[in-house]
C-alpha cells in the first residue's frame, strides 16, 4: 500500500497526545508520564521553571519528547516581553533553567541552543519586526521541530510498512512509541501504527521490561489507548512466543546505532535479537538518522549502569534479600550480524552496514 | 577433585535447612519459604491436617521437597496409635488428606503411596513386631526418602563438578536449589555448593525470573545462606552478561525431559540455552532420572498457563493497565540441539540424546 506523509497525516491522529500547544492561550499542557499507566492526567504549564520541573520529575521522558518540550519552555519565556532585549535576556535565562533540568539529555541542550540562536537571528535579520512578531515566529519555530519529528516518525511507519504482513504480531521491546517521542506515534511503533491507520490487521507482544517496566506501564498503556491489540508477557517468555510461531518480526527502537550497524537500546534487546537470527524471525531497528554515532567503536562505547535498587525493587516493593548484589546495566549491544535491517526516515539500510549505512544518512 | 558422596556428606552441612524432623518430639519443621526471603521463620508441625495445610499454603514447595514432607505427614499421622488397625487407618485417612493439599503433584501421591503400602507389608510380613515398632520403620523410611533425595542430589553435584573450573561464574535461572528439593543441596545448584564445599572458588548470577521471581526471592537467599557469591540481574540483561564474557556456563533444573533431550524448564530458560549456543557458554540441564519422560513426544506436551495476574502484578503492587491482555506461561521447552550435556545421578548424558538417554538412565 503506498501512502504519502501528507495522506498519512490526514487519516492518522493518534489518540495519545503527551504533548499539547495551545496557541491562543499559551499554555502547554503534558501527559503526566511519571502517573502512567495507572492515572491518566495532565500538567498545564505556562513558564519555563515549570517546564524544567516537570522535564526533572520525568513527567515527560524520551530524548525526542524532552527536545519538543524545552522548545516550548523557551517560547513560554518570551509570551510577555515588551521588546527584544528583554525577550532574548529571558530566552537565555531559560534556556539555563531547563538545560539543568537533565543535564545529559542531547536533545534538550540542542533544543534550546536552537530556539535562542534563533531568535537572535530573527532579530537581527530583520525578520521580526517587532517584539509581537518575534513570538509568533518562535511559535512556529517550536511547532516545527514538533512537525519534523512527526513527519520523521510518519516516514519510518512508511517505510516499516513493507515488513508488515495483514493478520502479522510484532515482538517489541520497552516503550519506542509516542509517549518517548512526544507526537503519538514512535520509532518502533510507527509501522504498527501506520498499519493500524490503514486498516491492515496488526498486533503487538510487549514484554514487560524489567526493571523499569516501560513495557507493561507505557507500551502496553499506548497500544490499547490507539486501540491496537497488546498482549503483555514476562520478559522470561520472549523466547517460547517466537519458539512457538507467535511472532512474525521484532521492531526495537534505538539509543545509539555505529557505523557498522552495532545497534545499542534498552537491556533486552539483545536477546530478542539472537533467537529471532536463530529461528529465522526477522529484527528491525528503527530510528532517526540522528541515533547514528559514526565516530565512535564498538570498544569505545561504556553501557551505562544505573541504580541496584531498581533491580531488588518493583514499584518500591522489596524483591529480593536486602544488600544482594547487582548488576544493572541500561542498555545492551546487538551485533549487526543479528540485525536484519535498520529502518530510518531516510530509508532502509540493509547489509553490510559498514557501506550501507552511510550511504544512506548522507541522502 | 575426586570425591565420594560419604565424604562429601562428612565435609558438607548445608546451611539452608527446608525441612527438619526432630526424631525424639516427632515434630517436623518446615522453613517457611512463602515468606522468603523477607522473613526467615519455621513452622512447626504436628498432624497430617497441619502438614497438608503447609503445603497448600505453599510454605514448602518443589516436586522433591513436597514429597520428603508428605512423608512425614505420614508418619506424623501414626505416632499415637494404639495397634495396627489404628495405624493403618489412620495412614488411610492421612493419605487421603496430604493427597488433596496440591493435587496434580506426582511426587506427592507417590510418596504417601509408598508410606502406606510400606506400612501395611512391615505388618503382613511381621518385620514390625508391634505398634511401637512400625513407628519405628516407617521413620526410617521417611529418612530413606530424604537421603536417597540428598544422596542423588550430591551425586549429580560430584559429576558437575567436570564442568566446573576454579573462578567460574555459574548462570541459572528459577531455583533449582536445595529449597525446592528439600534437602538445602539442590540440582542445577548442587555442583556450585559442591564445589563450594570443596574450596573451589564459583560464582553464580541469578536472573530473577519473572513472574515469580524464584530467582530474586529464592537463590539469592539461599545463595547469601550458603556464602557463596552471588549476584542479581534482571531477566533483561541475560544476554549481555553473556556477551560480556561475564558467564563461565549456564546450569539449570529441569521439569520434565524427553527421551530425545528436550529439556522443559522454568520460562526463560529457553533464550539462556540459545544465546549460550550462539556464543560458545555450555548449557547443562541437571535432573533425576526420575525426570525422564520416556513415552512423550514434543508434540504431546502442554505448556500450562497461570493467571495472568502474575504478569500484571508484583508482589501484590500493579505494574500494567487493568485488564490487558497477557499470555503467561510456565514452562518454556529447549530443543535437544542447545542442551550441551543432561547431567544426573546416575552420569552425564551426552548427544544424540535418542541414544544416550536410555543408555544412562537404564544403569
Amino acid at each position: 500500500m503506498k501512502v504519502s506523509v501528507k495522506e498519512l497525516k490526514e487519516i492518522f491522529k493518534p489518540k495519545v497526545t503527551p504533548i499539547i500547544w495551545d496557541d491562543k492561550n499559551n499554555v502547554l499542557t503534558l501527559l503526566d508520564q511519571s502517573a502512567l499507566p495507572f492515572e491518566t492526567t495532565y500538567v498545564n504549564l505556562k513558564t519555563p521553571e515549570e517546564v524544567s520541573s516537570a522535564i526533572k520529575s520525568m513527567k515527560v521522558r524520551g530524548a525526542p519528547a524532552i527536545g519538543i518540550t524545552a522548545a516550548y519552555g523557551m517560547v513560554l519565556s518570551i509570551i510577555s516581553s515588551q521588546n527584544f532585549e528583554e525577550a532574548l535576556s529571558s530566552l537565555s535565562k531559560a534556556k539555563t533553567i531547563l538545560d539543568k533540568a537533565r543535564p545529559t539529555a542531547v536533545n534538550l541542550s540542542w533544543a534550546t541552543s536552537y530556539m535562542l540562536s534563533k531568535a537572535k537571528d530573527l532579530v537581527d535579520n530583520g525578520e521580526a519586526r517587532n517584539v509581537g512578531e518575534l513570538i509568533s515566529l518562535m511559535k512556529e519555530e517550536a511547532k516545527k521541530i514538533f512537525d519534523a519529528e512527526l513527519e520523521a516518525e510518519l516516514q519510518m511507519g512508511i517505510y516499516g510498512l513493507e515488513k508488515i504482513n495483514d493478520g502479522d504480531t510484532v515482538l517489541t521491546q520497552c516503550n519506542a512509541g509516542g509517549l518517548a517521542t512526544g507526537t503519538g506515534v514512535g520509532t518502533a511503533l510507527a509501522p504498527v501504527k501506520v498499519a493500524n491507520a490503514l486498516g491492515i490487521k496488526v498486533s503487538v507482544i510487549a514484554p514487560e521490561t524489567r526493571p523499569w517496566l516501560q513495557g507493561s506501564r507505557l507500551t502496553v498503556y499506548e497500544l490499547m489507548t490507539e486501540g491496537i491489540p497488546v498482549t503483555l508477557i514476562a520478559d522470561t517468555a520472549v523466547g517460547l512466543v517466537m519458539y512457538k510461531n507467535m511472532v512474525n518480526s521484532i521492531m526495537v527502537g534505538a539509543d545509539r546505532i555505529l557505523s557498522d550497524g552495532h545497534v545499542y537500546n534498552k537491556i533486552g534487546t539483545f536477546k530478542e535479537a539472537v533467537i529471532g537470527h536463530e529461528l529465522g524471525i526477522p529484527f528491525y531497528a528503527l530510528a532517526p538518522v540522528t541515533t547514528f554515532d559514526m565516530k565512535s567503536r564498538v570498544e569505545d562505547v561504556v553501557i551505562e549502569e544505573r541504580d541496584p535498587d531498581e533491580v531488588r525493587t518493583v514499584r518500591g516493593v522489596p524483591i529480593a534479600p536486602e544488600g544482594v548484589k547487582v548488576y544493572n546495566p541500561v542498555f545492551d549491544v546487538t551485533p549487526p550480524k543479528y540485525v536484519t535491517a535498520i529502518i530510518t526516515e531516510k530509508g532502509i539500510i540493509y547489509p553490510p552496514y559498514d557501506k550501507n549505512v552511510r550511504k544512506v544518512i548522507e541522502r
